[in-house]
């Protein structure tokens, strides 16, 4: 072979060219990059014109060429040092100038380096020189991730944190049921103390009167555990959460500060055993007896009683969500403070409760059932902010339209639906950090050449499936912020698309962060089955959320119904023909139309577009928002009544609500991207946003390619370029799990 | 509008053109079945013509025509009957002969109604008439279902049942672990009492020798509860089963028999901290010691202990893997039995036991950790079928090849892989069962106008969700059961491509399972989260399924490289140039082509057809396989080491698995439906493959679209058909969940 040399300004280009032709081929927007970098380079015009040919894609370099590559860098005697801010950069200007430190990055390599998303996973086994291998890049602050997504919230939820760390939080397990919910008592106890359960509401009742930064609280604290966190929620934000929303001043005053202080413990009784995703039909009676000024509850059969109920157990009051009959009518359902038990936790006369018994997880919650049997309450304990009875026995409310009332009723809880999602996205964010903590020390397998085996992060199927849920976990965590946020601002009036943004990502995302789990369960082997390694009881827990709070399959259908009338009618309805109305009259705008540039577009720059991304959201929720409009209006033609059309559709509307909370989803996070102030973050964000999208798309290939929208080429591309972000980001991976800000003491399993 | 009288011939045909034209436009084959019915039926000319004009695809009937059709039947006063055999021709036939009562059922008729798949959830809501409803229709027979099932295993699975009620078997929630430990103890042995454990044993040992009776019989212990069946399971079949394959006749005469009554109990002592997946890579040592003629057993390093090991807290003995160093040479992991405690319970001098602690499931089980520190056991305890120490202290093997009688030794092991997803599978028919007879009872809205609410067996996203894995269920029945077979029939070198098959569908069905599972704890809602239902044991129990007897990732790509490899080379090796040895030769062999045929064909026929179903699965898996290894052979070109080239194609590899497994189990569904005598029963089980076979095609829609083996078209009629069958089979579901032939005790909730 003959003797190759270069001269230092293409030297520097060999470890790069070497590892991109190695890799694949080049694709036209990768040479680009390669283009752009070398022109702007001051190096000579003959060095440009060599490099130049070497990175035309019609003509790949020679085998020969790039065994003389591979023998220049071998030979070099150099270190490839993982753990520089640019490996490849500072490794090809060692090699360039032959010495073994470099002070300041090449901006022309850099600027491969990092538009490539070069990474040392990417090329160290090509390289036969010493490395100083590192599980992980320490490139991006994990602190300022963190700072970015605690957002406003962040002095609070620091304080908090820091009060996560005190003893009583320790990990514990638990086996005996009542043992467990005495426990999770007195962590609630302990944090009410503090102020933490009221923060809600008003000052005058110990709180600062921030329902955001209440969810953010309650989402850290499922970083200790799910009963604690759901008893809490229980307590302060349903129980609590029904004074402050359905009651007025004078319960404010008479209960509220007692509730945050968790003195008085209350509990929420809306499910009945025979109805729980429909509440309206709730047989539960109250009713009003003008001789005694009272109302009376009762559970009219066997199978009436209320079901599931949380605090069930421990409670003194219950909110009870019942028909209020006045004056013989039936007013529809209401909520009645009722009183349980006495003070000294004797169930009140006429009061049965029995515990719910076992369950997967969350058994520190002590769930109940409830009967009622004559059992008399004051005219006040009605919580009476949207139906009263006045004194002289009649009723009074300030929402005319039964239908009407009832769902303001329910709009006012959906900030506990938002808190469920934001839970829920805490569990997996646990489990994927305690996965991939444990996939960065663990080996399994290797080459033959090696004596260490590999580190089972580094194979492509354990990034994938973990990079991929982390990326997802960063996107659904800035949407629940932003939600949040706007339903504490918003009026009762201009809630419905709120109220459907809420139900589609609480569906969407509990379903995400239980698949995720399962993820990592398996992700951690034998060792995530142990309890003692967290995941089982994060596991556990969550299951739930996808039934509680609104079935998810349920709340996907009603928010495809908030779709379909553009958020027009009252959510929660079940009124059909509300839908058709509107619909009727939107067919005719929701025509869509493809954009003929973007289906057979595979070039880097394109996947990596935002626009690309949104176009393509955005034309799948109307595409099917159209279809099932279309054929929900054939049906009706035929004569089917309108609730067969709508379940004959039913699985088509469960598409249209998933679709909608993703492009809701990426949407929210793009706006959030746009506001990060430090160039690299955003960068790094960008590329979250981008595989988030690329997934979605890709999961969703078949449909795309079904409808015409991508080509069958560009559904490969996609495919391909979701592997090649999940290795991109596989320096990074630890980084981006410390992002989420989860406590230590939370993390502290046996396997880490 | 005028009155219309029709004839009697043309009357009965009525309620069939009015349910087919109010539903959905008929495609050109339901055209077919109409016209062949009203062809071959011996009415007059007259009717024919004025029926045929009715059946025209490019005219549909006017809505006109359609409201008259509705009267005429509303008009009747007749009851629909849903619980008939034939409802719809038993309904049409009485409206056409004006009576209440049919005997024989018209052949035409019938004809369409089969063929058609017209069931009465599919129309009974277009019907103004009073409808005797059925949950589920008695069309089927369950017990004939099992019984096809069970197939030649049927008497010791009708006895096994039967034993299967006693009262030791009844539910319970224990939730100490040693308490619970205990009792799956005591059932171990009450089952052991009878012979159930020894089954897969010799005759002279107790058993019946007959492997594939006993995986029957593992199965369907596993619908009392996992950890029993687990337990079981390492105790006769890991243990007795190590003795029995790896050992010889005086291992078998020793130990057999007393390990089948359970009066000595083993453990299985292979995975260790370190090493799970890579098994070759143990660091326990057995030095053959000369001076005293015995084997010492030692434990390195601190983390090198024997991990997991199921009945670790209650056993005797425990058949230990290890690195046989003999003469000072290493010659591969053997296994040998080594005594860890004495009679008493006691533990014996270096050996060291830590209990694992809680799980997520099985807490039946006493899974702990062991150590060895200079534990000498006879040479005789070498488990020495195919390595053994003769009397002079020489090493001998009937295997030359040291890699050769490792994996010839793994090999006999693959009934256990088996096993575990026949217990998988059967922890999904349970959980399927609950779920769906829950749904036949749960009722949860309704149409404005009724006042009973909806059974949710009657929503099509509940149909999609169960009745698809029920379908699924059969298909994985039918292929274990013949795996089993063929396993057990075959020789040790005639083994690479069962071993090939079971992995595969370990890691598929155990997956399956769990996401089964998964579908019927939410179908349940909060119902199913409550222990006392029996899905949360399932569930917990299961997860780990997808873990031991082989990690399912890494699982399904040693099936990948079996395939890549024609099952040529030895099964579980890891070096890859043997594989690529192979596939070089290969490549030009497996280039496919596509039907063009079949890219556009849309009809029911063509959808229903076998021919269909094979061609695509196979040619997914012939197509994965071919660029799985065009691109190894790409980057190997390259120079990429090819540890590092499959790297690069391991999610690749992992597709490749999965379509093997599909492939495989449709293909065995097949024969099995070949050999049904009953053609009644051949039919409906026709249609659970065709929803099997159609379901995949779906799911890999994506795939089969970019490659254009089916066009967009296509696409949606697949997934059309798909909710379709399972419409028509929703009047059957519960035969179909009756037909797994579990046991009612075990089915006994509170919720049923």
């Amino acid at each position: 072979m003959k003797k190759t040399t270069y001269t230092a300004e293409i030297l520097k280009y060999i470890p790069f060219l070497y590892v991109i032709w190695s890799d694949e081929l080049l694709s036209p927007s990768e040479i680009s990059v390669f283009k752009k970098s070398i022109e702007t380079d001051s190096i000579s015009e003959a060095a440009k014109t060599t490099l130049k040919k070497w990175i035309n894609a019609e003509e790949s370099p020679l085998d020969e060429t790039l065994v003389s590559w591979k023998k220049i860098i071998n030979d070099s005697g150099l270190k490839l040092i993982e753990s520089d801010a640019y490996p490849l950069t500072s490794f090809s200007m060692r090699l360039a100038s032959n010495s073994q430190s470099t002070e300041i990055y090449d901006e022309s390599l850099k600027y491969i380096e990092i538009n490539l998303g070069i990474q040392p996973n990417h090329y160290h086994h090509l390289f036969d020189v010493k490395i100083e291998t590192a599980s992980s890049a320490a490139f991006y602050s994990a602190e300022k991730i963190d700072t970015l997504l605690k957002g406003e919230h962040a002095p609070y939820v620091d304080k908090f944190r820091e009060k996560l760390n005190d003893p009583i939080f320790d990990f514990q397990i638990i086996r005996n049921k009542e043992e467990f919910r005495n426990h999770v008592l007195t962590q609630v106890k302990f944090l009410a103390k503090d102020g933490y359960g009221a923060m809600a509401y008003d000052n005058a009742y110990g709180g600062i009167g921030n329902m955001p930064t209440y969810a953010s609280i309650f989402e850290n604290l499922m970083y200790v555990d799910g009963s604690l966190t759901i008893k809490f929620g229980v307590q302060f934000g349903l129980f609590g959460g029904s004074i402050q929303n359905l009651g007025t001043k004078k319960h404010h005053d008479k209960y509220l500060k007692e509730t945050g202080e968790a003195n008085l413990l209350g509990c929420f009784a809306m499910t009945e055993t025979r109805h729980g995703s429909n509440v309206r039909g709730v047989k539960t009676t109250a009713t009003y007896v003008k001789e005694t000024d009272s109302i009376v509850i009762e559970t009219p059969g066997e199978n009436d009683n209320k079901e599931y109920i949380g605090n069930a157990l421990h409670a003194e009051m219950a909110t009870v969500f019942a028909q209020l009959i006045v004056n013989g009518k039936n007013e529809g359902v209401h909520a009645i403070l009722t009183r349980i038990r006495d003070k000294d936790g004797n169930l009140m006369p006429g009061v049965k409760v029995e515990d719910n018994g076992y369950k997967l997880g969350l058994n520190g919650v002590d769930n109940g059932k409830i009967w009622f049997s004559n059992v008399a309450v004051p005219r006040e304990n009605l919580l009476n902010r949207y139906g009263d009875i006045d004194k002289d026995g009649n009723y009074t409310s300030p929402i005319e339209n039964p239908n009407k009332r009832f769902f303001t009723m329910l709009g006012t809880l959906v900030g506990g639906r938002i808190c469920v999602a934001k839970g829920a996205l805490s569990g997996a964010k646990k489990a994927l950090s305690i996965a991939v903590k444990y996939a960065l020390q663990r080996r399994q397998f290797n080459s033959n050449e090696k004596i260490q085996e590999d580190l089972i992060m580094d194979y492509p199927t354990h990034q994938l499936r973990l990079i991929k849920p982390i990326a997802k976990s960063y996107v659904y965590h800035t949407v629940l912020d932003k939600l949040i946020k706007d339903y504490a601002n918003s009026k009762e009036d201009g809630r419905r698309e709120i109220e459907t943004q809420a139900a589609a990502l609480k569906a969407s995302i509990t379903w995400f962060s239980n698949q995720t789990i399962q993820e990592c369960r398996e992700a951690c082997g034998g060792k995530g089955y142990l309890i003692e390694n967290k995941i089982p009881h994060i596991k556990g827990d969550v299951d739930i959320f996808t039934t509680f709070e609104g079935d998810n399959t349920v709340l996907i259908q009603l928010a495809a119904k908030g779709i379909l009338t553009n958020f027009k009618t009252e959510f929660n309805s079940d009124n059909f023909m509300d839908v058709l109305k509107y619909v009727g009259t939107q067919l005719s705008d929701r025509l869509t139309t493809i954009n003929p540039i973007f289906t057979n577009k595979t070039d880097k720059e394109h996947l990596f577009d935002t626009e690309f991304h949104k176009e393509a959201f955005e034309y799948r929720t109307r595409r099917l928002t159209f279809s099932v409009a279309s054929r929900v209006q054939k049906y009706i033609k035929k004569g089917i009544p309108s609730y067969q059309a709508f379940l004959k559709v039913q699985t088509h509307m469960v598409m249209l609500g998933k679709a909608y909370s993703e492009e809701l989803s990426y949407n929210e996070f793009l706006n959030f991207v746009e506001k990060i102030q430090e160039e690299e973050l955003r960068f790094l964000f960008k590329k979250l946003g981008a595989l988030f999208a690329l997934s979605e798309i890709n999961h969703h290939a078949a449909w795309y390619l079904e409808h015409g929208y991508i080509s069958a080429n560009k559904s490969k591309a996609i495919r391909k370029q979701v592997e090649r972000i999940c290795s991109e980001l596989r320096p990074h991976v630890n980084t981006l799990v410390d992002g989420f800000g989860i406590p230590k003491s939370c993390l502290k399993t046996p396997i880490l």
